[in-house]
Formats: structure tokens, sequence, C-alpha cells
């Protein structure tokens, strides 16, 4: 088998395994929301690829939300991708991944998302070994259960602690560096594991990681559906649908400012709609809103600075604000 | 008189000019609003100086906007200045400005934005005769009323014509097209003026400029008021508030991904709750969510491309939509 052909399996082993979550993540918040289902919205990329976007709004659970998968290729790796990684640039490129974003109605139930993507460098023309995977999964509650926050980093860690190649510690302390709205001094929620490639590009090996990703994507189902279970019939009123539109509020904020995907994805006319699948339903904003002393809603802000979930050897400590 | 004696007194002069602007705008909008007051909230920045935010939330006809004065000076001029203006580097600078957005409660009164700055290099011991002005105003409706467009741009227009240092077809063209929404190939709203220096800094002369920024000043009320009395009391319904709730969302586009004065005072930890006072009290996301054929929110689209709304020499022809 050449390099060539490798590559091709490669991709396409890939590509099936991020349709087949898509299918089976979408059948699984439908029978989750039990009232709407997903529409299916494709698209074209002009460079080269598409994407099958599948999205729910006005559902019971879910007000809005969508599971994206695309696959894309193009001559010459992006800039911003190639300064990473020396060596690769001009080369042709390949990329698929899956990415989810769920805005639950009841302010009881965690926003959720996550992602898996693979990056591939090379063609059938110019053969390349560079290869990766990069992804992540995060909840964001706009109330404060300590209970549902360590059912979803314990899953996240146990799906770590399987796969010799994860890093739940690093990945953990890196999701919340990454998910900070920098100029609040705020997590966007209580963060979950984010990695840009498990191994440096090109030196890991294959079968490792896919057995990894595979896990990781039947792991979002077990780390999530049971939370929206607990929370759903929750009763909530104006009080905490005002709350959660404040907190969607800082969901926009930190996707539109600091999401590096979001961004990638505007600069380079990707797809608009499938991009910006991720703002929620509706949003807020008031003057200098804070939460009265001794409430959940003031209660809440303390879940959005960086704290050991799980894991013992971790210690009791909170992990300080960082001031950048 | 010392550069140094003249440069205070042209600090001094421009910032009671704005402050003075500050108290006429607040009253004239509380008088619209005629239920609400904006409420006084002052800030100090760590690096030199502060400012003074004037907030109305809840308003009847204003459900949320701000009119906010800062006047800041620091040892040395922002990288991002001193990188557009060779020389200045290193050394200290003053600036101070009054910005005001206003959202109304009604989808048939337009949003509005204006901002007029002063920025000086130097102080009693690094005299500098580098100074400039920057400002504009622009216009966002929900709903397209040709005839407040044009008094829009008509008040704008006769604003410039009174000045020989301004240029409304330059300034015009400029708003157009910073006040676009790339990702979606359309304008925030209707555009108005924007311009980042009336002349080369330190190029200018000072008196005329003043003049012309104080008529700018004055004419703010003239060009919105009377679009606010026109409109404020039209009927509304759920799919108004529906159609605003959207068009409110690609405001927030527009600010958190291109605008950069916010990202600046983002970056600069500058005051957040004043940056963000540009936010609408909510907005909505729909999925490629497009208005019915033959609605009004439809034929609002044709307001978010260049249009000529006011000026005999420039034609019947609309500018051509542009595609970067």
């Amino acid at each position: 088998m050449t390099l060539s052909t490798q590559a091709t399996t490669r991709r396409e082993r890939v590509t099936a395994l991020m349709h087949r979550a898509q299918d089976e993540l979408v059948h699984a918040f439908e029978e989750a929301d039990g009232q709407e289902r997903f529409r299916e919205h494709r698209w074209e990329r002009p460079g080269g690829g598409g994407g099958r976007a599948r999205v729910i709004e006005g559902g019971a659970v879910f007000e809005r939300g969508g599971v994206n998968v695309s696959a894309v290729h193009g001559a010459r790796v992006p800039e911003s991708l190639a300064r990473q990684h020396p060596g690769i640039e001009g080369m042709p490129y390949f990329a698929t991944g899956v990415s989810m974003v769920l805005h639950p109605r009841n302010p009881y139930v965690p926003a959720f998302h996550a992602n898996y993507r693979y990056f591939e460098v090379g063609d059938a023309l110019h053969p390349s070994e560079v290869w990766w995977f990069g992804g992540g999964a995060d909840m964001t509650p706009s109330y404060p259960f300590v209970e549902d926050g360590e059912h979803f980093h314990g899953t996240l860690k146990a799906l770590c602690d399987r796969h010799a190649v994860a890093d739940y510690t690093g990945w953990k302390t890196a999701c919340d560096d990454y998910f900070t709205v920098r100029h609040r001094g705020e997590m966007r929620g209580i963060g979950g594991i984010f990695f840009d490639e498990i191994t440096p590009a090109g030196q890991g090996d294959f079968e490792e990681q896919v057995a990894f990703v595979e896990d990781g994507l039947a792991t979002l189902l077990s780390s999530y559906l049971p939370v929206i279970e607990r929370r759903k019939d929750t009763a909530f009123g104006e009080r905490e649908r005002a709350w959660q539109a404040i907190r969607r509020g800082r969901y926009v904020e930190f996707n539109l400012v600091y999401d590096r995907g979001t961004a990638f994805g505007l600069q380079t006319q990707g797809n608009i709609e499938a991009i910006l699948m991720s703002m929620p339903p509706m949003a807020a904003w008031r003057f200098d809103y804070r939460p009265e002393h001794g409430t959940a809603e003031e209660a809440a802000l303390a879940f959005y600075q960086p704290r050991v979930w799980v894991g013992g050897n971790q210690g009791m400590f909170h992990v300080e604000r960082r001031d950048s």
C-alpha cells in the first residue's frame, strides 16, 4: 500500500466516523427533545468540499442547536495553520470534523458544545505523513449544580483514563484557559477538555488516536444526556430566563471575540449559517448587571472560574484566576 | 504662549466641549423618552484619566442606550496608533471623546450611533503639534423608510457643506465601507459619515476643526430626534419585535467582530460596561432566516447596501456592493 493510498484510507475512515457520529448524536438529541426534529441543510464550499448541517429550533428541550459535519479540501494549507506547522506551506490539505452546540430552553439545563476534527496534509500527487486530530467538549450552565459539573468532568476524565494518548489534566487546563471571556475575567462555562493536537502533527499513532476520537464521540452522549434528564423538567419563570439571556450574552461575546474557529470561518467566508449555528436563540445585555447577594445566580459566578471537578491528587484548592 | 500651554488649552477646550455635548444630548434624549432618566456611572482608568458613562435602560422610547464621555492620558501612545502615525512612538498622549448608542424599543425607530473624538500627542515636558479629530454618526433602522434616510443623510450633508474642511461624499463612502458586516455582505444599517482624521494628524487648523466638531455634535439631535418623533408611536407587535431582534443580532456581530473601537477597548482592558454599552438590550439568531417575499422586512434588506441618499450630482445610480 502506498503512502497516498494510506492517506486516502485515513481520510475516508475519519470522514465516515464523523458522519456516523452526526447520525447517532442527532438521533439521540431528537429522542431527548421528544418533540422537534433536526432539519438538514447541505452546503458546498466553492474551494472544494462542503458540509451537512443539521439544525433544531423551537424544540421542547432544545431552543436552538445544531450538529454539523464538514469535509473540505484545498490546494494550499491555510496560512494560519502553515505558520503553526513549518514545512507544510503550499501543500494541499483535507479537513473534516463534527461540531455541535445545543442551547436548551430550560435555564437549568446547561448549554453544550463539542467538536472533533481531523486535518491532513497532502494528496495523491503530494504525499505527506502530516495529520492531526483536535477537539474537545465543554458545558455552559446558567445555574450552579455541583453534581452536573462532577458528572460531566467525570465522564471526560474516565474517557481520557481509557486512552494512554489522552491527558485529562492538561486538556482540562487548556479548556479553562481557552473558553475564557478575557475582558470579563470569567470563563464561558465550566470548561471540559480542549486540545489542538493529541500529539504533535505527524508524530502520532493513527490507530491509537482514531480509537480515542471514536470513544470521545461516543462519550458525548453519556456526559450530557443525564444532565439534560435531571434538569429538563425543573420549573422556571421570567427570572431564570432573564439570567439565562444574560449568560447567553457572555456566550456570544466569547464566540464572536475570541473563538478561533468562528474567526477563521468568518474570515475565510465559510458557510455563515453553519458557523453561527453556535449563537444562542436570543441573548441580552444589561449595564453592569450583578446578581443579588445570596441568590443562585450569584452562586453561579463562582462556577465561571477554574475549579477542580474530579481527580483526587489535584487536591481541594481552586486554581487562581489568571490575570492575562 | 508656549507650545505646551497651547496644547493644554486645546485639550481643555475639547474636553469641555465633549462634556457639554454629553449634558445637552442626555437632556434632549430624556425629553424624547419622557419617562426614564439616564443614570451616571463614573469610572477611572488605572493608567490615567477616566470617564463618565450615562446610561438609560427600560425607557418608554429607549430600551437601552448610553452617552459616554472619556478623557484619558498615558505615558506612551498605544502601539496600534503609533503604527499609523510614524514619529509619535513612545510619546505621551491624551484622548477624549463622546460616544453614544441608542437602541429604541419601537422597531420602527432606528438605532443611532455617533462618536466624536480628539487625540493629542505630547505633554508639558514633551511638546508636540500632532493632534487629530475623528468621528462620525450612523443610523440603523430595522424597517425601511426612505424619508428617514433622506432626512438623516440630508442633515449630515448640510453639516459638511457648512465646513470647508468636511467631505460628506468621502466620509459617507467611508461609513458605508466601515459599518459593513463583511461575512454577511451587508451593512449594519444605512450608514452616515465616518472619518478617522479630518485632516492628516498635525496638519490641520485647530479652530476650523473644533468649529466643525461643535457643529457636528449639535447636528446629532436635529438628525435623529425628528425620526424618533415620526416613528415612536407607530403600533407594533411580536412580528416587528422578532425582526428587530434579528437585526440587533447583526448589530452585535458587527460590533464584536469588526468594530475597531470595541476591539481596542476590550484588548486594553478598558471599562467593559462603557465599551459594551453599544450592545442592544436583546438580540436573536435564527438559522438561515429570510423575510417572506413582498414584506417590509424583505424591503429593509435593500437598505443595507450602499445607496445614494442625498446629493444631486452623484446621479440616480446606486453604488455597487463591494465583494471584499
